[in-house]
């Protein structure tokens, strides 16, 4: 299995008996498992089957099996600026953690009350890499690309109304971000951003 | 004529002799000009007419006949974050002087380094208004509109390439500004902003 | 608490529990509230904590606690064409008087029928800000503000179908608008217009 | 040939010796000719062939020969709020006259100066058929099928910047307009809403 | 009353009491009335106050009171491709009768089976005023149009799915159309047509 | 080399020079040459050195070298309605007849004027491929596929103006249209439509 | 009956009384059918009248009446990258099958695991026509067309969130392909492409 | 200064004179310089002041000044399908070279000729990060992730005509990239995937 993460399964679209059976599958294959998006019914399904089935429900996942955690060099930090942007920078975290990564969550900073940004610039320079999550305007990540010199991985998120279109405005606002390093992800792709943050980080590794 | 405002012309698919005329023709009716997106050429044709012209070339500008200057009870600060947006906000900064009002010119302010403008907050705080120009991803207004109580107009501009979409990117941004109080021009509207910032401090002075 | 206004909840994505419980924590943190986008649901669950607590459906706000009134030197006109954009304009009203200030409600008015917003010219120039809330093809704010020497912020709504794109057409017709000194803010953001014009008459207070 | 119109040739993308050999050719059939969008360059090409062909240069239309003129029952009024829009109203005005329509022209009656279409009603009214041509935010149809109960062709122009689109901004305004009985063409389509006056006035004849 | 036409309500967004309210107070003052895009619970509501009213389903129209039938020297001719346009093609045709005009629906008349169409032909051209109702790519109106001399009001709908996108496909079909004359309204405009249909009609008369 | 069809190179973008020296190169291997969107500067750069090169203005394509014609079972019918759309009909053409295609064109069938592609549809339907090239409304490819029972290509084109967004109204409209059995190309693509029809008369050949 | 195909029932805003019925109606007359987009309460409906009907839940299809199979010289393959994308995939077989061709599915062939399409090279270049399903960025029809020298037919699927927009972005990347011989149909329709493979395969037959 | 890094000068919208104006005083302050799209002309200028400076006119830069260049752990693979795609892809390999980093170029590896890319598999895989420069569908970084455990920056890039909307088309299908790990910059923005890149590479070194 590719790059000691567990197997990845996306939710949306099959019913809970599907992924119940196919994380069945997966765990006597010898494999751990992750569902993204998933549902309390998928849940119910799946640890009616796999007892040590675990739920997190605001990051929408069901893990089975726990990564080996080795000592890490860099941790991930993941922003964002609170509550509606919380799933997709939930699915971010608990994803790494499936990757057996360390997480940092700095929630509540938002550009609109910089002084609790500017409050953390040292806590969010420790951090190796770290995923932005925004919602409306999506400024948040060129704010943040401004005060460190590590990667920084940009996830607009639906959260808005009217001229945001469901989350366009936080995407195209993140591509044209004028922080140097910043790179983007789709709209609420915080299991995307885990990824390539994992990626980055084997790097140091080896 | 309307608010003690010269009358405006607008530059655009004007011949430079239709814009001496109708100057001409203002002047001689006893009021002042201003002419907004003016070429050079445009320029050379009114001053030939009416010597006492004057162009503000990175404004696009054209401005004959001064206005009474009285004490303003407040000022205007235009923010911007560096070269590229300077055209347009020049164009509002020299269509309030041209209405009167005292301007203050803050650039080189932009998100991706915060220091410069946190190290103009009392400044930015003392304005009666602020007019903040932005291309890219346009998020100063919403960075500004937290450090403020007052009215902050955004005027989104046509700079940035690719998924800037010729200023869509910033007036989305702005528009689902998370900073409250943030009202929103056309892009590129520098005019339209000086509009709507002198009919607010009008409102200060009755 | 800044600016003298309630502290602002915005509702959709809470349960009603959780808005309760956040109502609850402000007010005994001795501020007041002001729920947007409420439910009846939500609404239910506050008056049980908070018995003070006032619903208005139409503009679906919640209000625990009352400003104190002041003298206002300048109300605000909240101008709309007709039932359908009743929900926009009212929730602006209602965040305005929230914030101690004065408005008065100028419904039914829309450029399909002049007559009726000819009549009321002069209750119209009376006002210090004209929030003007509009729908379909959002002509209103440009013959309001060829009529009125005072700031214009134009609320485009998402009501109509079709070309509409729930609110599009509003919103690029107000920003394309050939009336001078016009603002606009996100499509039926009764709120940001409500917090923008009480940022522009606080200037004329002080 | 057709409806007792010239043919017409449409001119871009032909070569100057192009348009006045088809021009040549349908003259020797008998017909009378119609160029639209024809630039100088093809006049010249065309009135070396044809002395009696008549260049347009602000519809941008080239006629040769006149139409045979019987009393009209009913004119058409050409509506337009100013300069910019002029090319697409001329357009529109010229291609009816060379199908021996008797058209008003009504300039400068924009809807962010009420008071000039308001003092021309009666004549507006006087009409069987109004086109009404307007760029920015296309709001002038609305206004005017409020004020009259004659059918209303509108047509939306690419004047405008920013937010306009090149008359995305005036076209959505204009397909939402609260005005009963209006129908639109194309962006700058005059020649179309010629066509369908045309079609309209020819009902009440026969 | 305006034009001899029944009041006309617009039945989405109001409670089915709501609307039997208005209804009866517009029958009391003496008028008809038209309650378009009406659901069967308004019309259940309506029917118990007013018991003369008449249900369209297909239409989604209630009417209440007859007109007057006076002779007509021209009728109007609906077209449309099949069963999926139909509630679109019945508003148009449900509100001209009760402007009192006489119609002719000829369904089943697409471009992919053009023998049916051009098998109608001498029907088709024998009407004065042409409405064209048509989802997917919107062809229709091109062709009829080329068929006849008459007006061509095109009435795109939002039948259709994928780049469809819910009837932009339709609308830009129409609006584009080689055919001359055509003019178009928003999408499932159904009761737009009409007005502009009757307006048409009614120059004829006078 | 692949498939028995010449090397194509696509020329914007490429010197003169350049496009002579890959030509030559490609000639010297012993191959066959195609240069599509060829200008005439590039031409007599290849010319000067492969004086057996032909250009092929209207389809902007430079060929050298002759296929092997063998006797075909099926000819391709080209279609489109006039002069504008000529150069995309002519680039799917000559790219035909360089892979030894037998083709028939069949220009001047527009929707507009029925009548004419209805006197050609005995030679329309003795093709085994038709490739339809349309701009404007782009309906003639769902007329066409309502006449045939053999695979039709559309082509859109970006001829026209205003609402048609270079190409955008016609794509729309051929990806929705109601005939059976029709499939798109790029805007333009008068290339790929070739390749496309060549792949499929190869079927009916082994 | 036209093409020896079944008659096809579109389902979607049909009764399934309405669907029995048409059906009914079409068997006795003679005729096999199909109903694409169908769903389990339509089949239910069907079969008690019809009690042969079968149903085909993953392609949504009720089919009545087989074709009469006779030897194929050519085979279609369906290619999809998995479970998403199946229901479109199947769609398209099915309605392959009822038109009495023959198909190889091929399932599970992403082009983020290429492993698997290229071990299947052989079997996909044994097909006559190739049928490339895939939402998300629709890669897959531009690697197969690298592979295959047969007529590849792109379909894209709705499948994606985020900045998929509903399968615009698959629909673009496959008009673009650089794959040489690539057409494209609407966003999820199999029916359309099961149609075109259809047409093509006839062609080898006669 | 920041990073290790030259300063860096976009071009666009600067004279020659200014660029050269800005290089003198930056390199008199002791920094390297780095200009982005730059033309021949502001090299022209810049030269003249600073005889060291170098042009890369595929790239569009200029450079002043060598970095330090220490053993580098990890090389960036810049991959590309071809001629079309080589400016951005040469911006990103020289701003990399200006930082000190090792680049490897995979020119020529586009997804409709995968032999060429899978004979590089081992290449590819050898260098720390791959930066992967696509037009037209932008199919290449997902095939490109499939193959590598490495962090992958794709660039869409403008190439490509019609429904490509100049690049909107392979950015779309970057965002939707079934590859994991794959991060997305503004279209032709190879400068911002060079800054992502050393970013990343930084991590490895300490
Ligand atoms: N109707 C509204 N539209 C836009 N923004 C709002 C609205 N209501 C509240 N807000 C903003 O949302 C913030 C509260 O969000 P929250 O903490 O999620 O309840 C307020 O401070 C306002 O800035
Ligand atoms: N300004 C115009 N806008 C749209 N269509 C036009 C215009 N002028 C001419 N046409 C149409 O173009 C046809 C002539 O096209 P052509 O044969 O290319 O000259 C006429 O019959 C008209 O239907
Ligand atoms: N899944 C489908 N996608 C697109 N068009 C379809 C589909 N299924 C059927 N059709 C078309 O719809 C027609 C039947 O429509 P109807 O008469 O409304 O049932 C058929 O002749 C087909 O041309
Ligand atoms: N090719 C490019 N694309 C995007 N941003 C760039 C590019 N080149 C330079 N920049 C940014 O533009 C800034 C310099 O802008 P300026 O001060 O106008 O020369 C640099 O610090 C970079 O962040
Ligand atoms: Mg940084
Ligand atoms: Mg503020
Ligand atoms: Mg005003
Ligand atoms: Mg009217
Ligand atoms: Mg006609
Ligand atoms: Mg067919
Ligand atoms: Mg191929
Ligand atoms: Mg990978």
């Amino acid at each position: 299995r590719r790059c000691g993460r567990p197997e990845v399964v996306f939710g949306p679209g099959k019913l809970p008996g599907e992924v119940a059976e196919i994380s069945r599958a997966l765990v006597q294959a010898g494999q751990r498992v992750l569902v993204t998006r998933a549902t309390d019914e998928q849940y119910q399904a799946v640890v009616a089957e796999l007892p040590e089935a675990r739920f997190h429900p605001r990051a929408r996942c069901i893990r089975v099996g726990e990564p080996t955690l080795s000592p890490q060099k860099w941790s991930v930090g993941v922003l964002c600026a609170g509550t509606a942007d919380l799933p997709v920078a939930e699915e971010a975290a608990v994803c790494l953690e499936s990757f057996g990564r360390t997480v940092d969550r700095v929630n509540d900073v938002g550009v609109a009350g910089l002084h609790r940004l500017l409050g953390e610039v040292g806590r969010v320079r420790s951090h190796g890499v770290l995923i932005v999550v925004a919602g409306m305007e999506g400024a948040l990540p060129s704010v943040v690309a401004g005060l460190v010199q590590r990667p920084v991985i940009a996830v607009p998120t639906s959260v808005g109304y009217g001229a945001n279109f469901s989350g366009l405005a936080a995407l195209l606002g993140m591509l044209n971000s004028c922080g140097s390093g910043v790179t983007v992800t789709n709209i609420d792709n915080g299991f995307g951003a885990a990824c390539a943050a994992d990626d980055i980080l084997r790097l140091g590794e080896n």
